[in-house]
């Protein structure tokens, strides 16, 4: 018989903000599988390493070199498709020898993860089952103590990857907003947030619920890119009595 | 010295579905407080049956009756605020005892929850931590199996108590959508998701994660109001090599 493939949301980043269902299937699966940077450790596994026992097999999937080439880019593209169906191929074969998988996941695996792209590979395959994990802005506005929406509030998701005007036409209608994926988008994001006068209701969280936190008004300066596990969050103001 | 208020999320439903953090607070704290409607156990205190000792005091708030009056009726809101005035002191006073409090809040503590209400009353007054929770849509997404975000997709948090033009200007923007607080406005977000012909991209999700799981297509028929825990899912389309 067919092993069954758990796709596991590990939360922000604080392993005590795991799911009580995610340590239990982390300890009970015979194979770990995790998404990484070539020559890392990655996220995932270090989030999920108190969970994980000694016994366990680790199938790291590492990621290709992609950071030079633009994300619509035939060749970035393709690089990503050939390490997605080898990766896929990989977590089929331990499936196929009948041992169930846990491929862990930061935040919520179907919200903007790359487990997607696996579990829409082999979904109809196998046997798979999601256990949804807190996302990373629940975990920064925790930390930041921002209640994000009230009463009639409309929330937006936007991916820092947006052109600016998007960015701009966005947050020009929205009560309240997370802006994720930010790297090299920060400066880009934030002059966003200050043509539109929202520079001082807006905050930037890194490492959220992590060591090394950082939780700061927007309007705060700061050098160079923003590292993986960074936000912006616009707070909503909306009907309170 | 006074006790300190613990924000905890549940998550959608599923007990299993707690973070290890809030299960060992609420087994941890003195006084465990929720909201219900009156004469009820509470979604909260049911969700969180199995972590809460027999030692703990629990703390019911007890929401005052508004089911006839509009969110907007000067009454709503002047009945709304003297419960949150009664319910803040009640928490105080156990505060100032020294008693530390959970005040227990389906899914996320601070996404469109009453205990906001509660929190913004408090927080300067006494030491606060809130503990995230996997929000409703992210457990609904997980039992539907439903990836909600791909590449740039932008996702919207919609609450059905949207006037329907509204719903159908923000929908028509939107590469992914979760419409909550569906209840009496069911019918009349299901005509915006006809007008867009997105019915058949959309999923109707009812008791996600819990006993009497509904997921079906939002294109199938279905009478009177929906339950409070239920949602409307879009999932996006967006880039995926």
């Amino acid at each position: 018989m067919a092993g069954r493939l758990f796709g596991v949301g590990l939360g922000p980043g604080d392993p005590e903000l795991l799911t009580v269902k995610a340590a239990r299937l982390i300890g009970q699966c015979p194979v770990i599988a995790y998404f990484a940077k070539a020559g890392r450790r990655g996220h995932a596994r270090l989030i999920a390493d108190r969970y994980i026992p000694a016994s366990a097999a680790e199938l790291p999937l590492y990621y290709p070199m992609t950071t030079e080439l633009p994300f619509d880019h035939p060749q970035y593209l393709e690089t990503l498709a050939r390490f997605y169906a080898v990766a896929t191929a990989a977590l089929a074969a331990e499936l196929e020898r009948g041992r169930d998988v846990a491929l862990i996941a930061e935040g919520d695996p179907l919200f903007y993860g790359s487990f997607m792209h696996l579990f829409v590979r082999l979904k109809g395959r196998f046997d798979c089952e999601i256990v949804p994990g807190v996302t990373g802005f629940a975990g920064c506005s925790a930390q930041a103590g921002a209640p994000m929406t009230w009463g009639d509030d409309v929330l937006t998701v936007l991916p820092g990857t947006l052109p600016y005007e998007a960015l701009v036409t966005r947050l020009k209608q929205c009560d309240a907003a997370v802006v994720m994926k930010l790297g090299r988008n920060f400066d880009k994001v934030r002059r966003a947030f200050a043509e539109l006068g929202l520079l001082e209701r807006a905050l930037y969280v890194e490492r959220g619920t992590m060591a090394g936190e950082i939780v700061a008004p927007l309007a705060q300066e700061r050098d160079g890119p923003a590292p993986y596990f960074s936000l912006v969050l616009l707070p909503g103001q909306g009907r309170r009595p």
